[in-house]
């Protein structure tokens, strides 16, 4: 225990037209708190850091309500359940779930997503391959890109923690996977540790039409199954390059600023004539299937055929560095925070 | 029979940066031709004017080889066997088919899509409502747009041909339909022959925000199904009003020039966050569904159910300003021209 203290991050002011910086939050102290009859206190031992967090934060409308200024910022984490009555969550659990930038959280139960098994996995990846981002990975491409053997593929931010299971769960379904990531030391990550057949720094390019070109090189047949995390000028270049019957599966805009209204080439016309689909997925709808998709991704993980790389920053009060880290894509791997044992 | 002569319209050049006009066609005249054994003499009645044609006769990519310059234009149409050793197609049977804007063509039956009963519907209906026009009205909101009852549906150029059979077709599964289209002549159709349930004239508003209100006004629920002909800055007003698990059926981008690569607002993020899906549908693929939809449409149709209004020009050479009128918006309903009886 740490005393009678809680720290936790709060939301200090909305994001500005040039993006988050960690001046947006600040670090408050408040009482420990005590759970009441029918709660739960949880030691949270670990903080997701996600793209969805930019979301989260901006004013504009959004698929989940926005954190309230002077809030706690909203993150999924992993925690120990430490009192409480709950009879779903034992005093002793390990639990994930949405508690917050915090080192202690009360809960009714409401924000936990389920109980973690400590020796499936290391309890850190159930905040990735056997979480929300794996849940993510594995729906929003079987269900929605709807891989199959010979297939290519194509990923953007394809070395972050979500890229990394799509290329690899598309191997296992036979497809050929090219990705697309933003320095060489991703592009090794893609290749070396991910399996991906290819690998493209988006750097390495000019423009839209530079990286096209590249990617028509990558990809002779065109490109069936687009896994978009970025938007913007790196989906331009893929876009180009759509086969007959592509799925582009829409996870994230990470390249599109919140403001002013962004706009680029219009995707009309290929949409029309590769007969393609664009596809909205958010993992948010899914949360009722995370249980088939922890059994599956353990599964594969177990087998050795899912691998992961973790970037861990110590320190709940680091936790914008954290956010920073993955928003200007200095990270390599998935974004964690260790807040506590 | 009209003598010796066979007159064509053959494509003179492709249209420049300011699209379609009529110099882009040359009417020719050349020896009415004489069916070899196995092949079909077909009189071609109807010609049928598509928004398609634009794409056909364009330079760039497209989802059909573009028609060749100097080639007899492409266009679907209605005629009559009137010579031949055909085994599916007997002399005096009329056909629709891909005959092109001529008088006479010679067929191996490869570009004859069907018998036509003449006592079914009018003769020319099979160009539209029993055609091609009601197999892509049908099968893109049926299959990609997935109407079910409440659902809220917007069509644009909802007053044409195909918009006219997806707002009375989406009235029979429950929908409630708004229209788009170009002048306060067409709304009436839309709302007077059509059925739909509010129409929009684009041209009232100043820009995509304006016609977005409107919308939002005209579908206080969001709109579930856009059944999209035009693309460009109609459809940012109604990509602004999607409700969440909106389907967007490309079927058109006639508001897209060809060229320069068009721009405008990036849908990613709607996408997103409205889990919305964007699918292009060419009825080109569907071809062999044709006898299901005609016969679905067709009892429709003797039900009462379906209505229709064609827009006819006489005589094959004036073929190109009849496309003209359609390109131009100034045509009612469905725009034929009528060769021979």
């Amino acid at each position: 225990m740490s005393g009678e203290i809680n720290r936790r991050v709060v939301l200090a002011r909305r994001p500005g037209p040039d993006g988050v910086d960690p001046t947006c939050f600040r670090l408050e102290e408040t009482a420990k708190p005590t759970p009441q009859p029918g709660e739960l206190l949880i030691r949270v031992l670990w903080l997701s850091c996600d793209p969805a967090m930019r979301g989260w934060i901006a004013e504009g409308p959004n698929y989940s309500e926005p954190v309230p200024l002077g809030g706690v910022m909203r993150s999924f984490t992993l925690g120990r359940v430490e009192a409480g009555d709950h009879p779903d969550y034992p005093v002793g659990a390990y639990v994930s779930g949405r508690q917050g930038w915090q080192d202690w959280a009360i809960s009714d139960g409401s924000d936990v997503d389920r109980i973690v098994d400590p020796d499936q996995a290391p309890l850190s990846a159930n905040l990735h391959l056997l979480g929300m981002t794996g849940l993510t990975a594995y729906l929003g491409l079987v269900d929605v890109g709807r891989p199959k053997a010979g297939d290519t593929l194509v990923v953007s931010t394809a070395a972050g923690a979500v890229g990394g299971a799509v290329g690899q769960i598309a191997k296992i379904f036979g497809c050929r996977t090219v990705g697309i990531t933003g320095s060489a030391a991703k592009a090794a990550d893609c290749t070396e540790l991910y399996g991906y057949d290819a690998a493209l720094t988006y750097r390495d390019y000019a423009d839209a039409e530079a990286l096209s070109a590249a990617l028509a090189k990558a990809c002779p047949g065109g490109v069936d199954i687009y896994y978009d995390m970025t938007g913007g000028w790196i989906s331009d270049a893929v876009m180009a390059q759509l086969a007959v019957g592509a799925r582009v599966v829409v996870v994230g805009t990470m390249a599109i600023p919140s403001s002013p209204p962004p706009t680029g080439p219009r995707y009309s016309r290929q949409i029309l004539v590769k007969r393609a689909s664009m596809t909205g997925f958010l993992v948010l709808d899914h949360f009722d299937r995370l249980g088939e998709a922890v059994e599956q991704l353990g599964a594969w993980y177990r087998d050795g055929r899912l691998r992961f790389r973790e970037d861990v920053i110590e320190g709940l009060e680091k936790a914008p560095q954290a956010l920073m880290k993955l928003l200007d894509g200095t990270n390599r791997g998935k974004v964690l925070v260790k807040v506590a044992d």
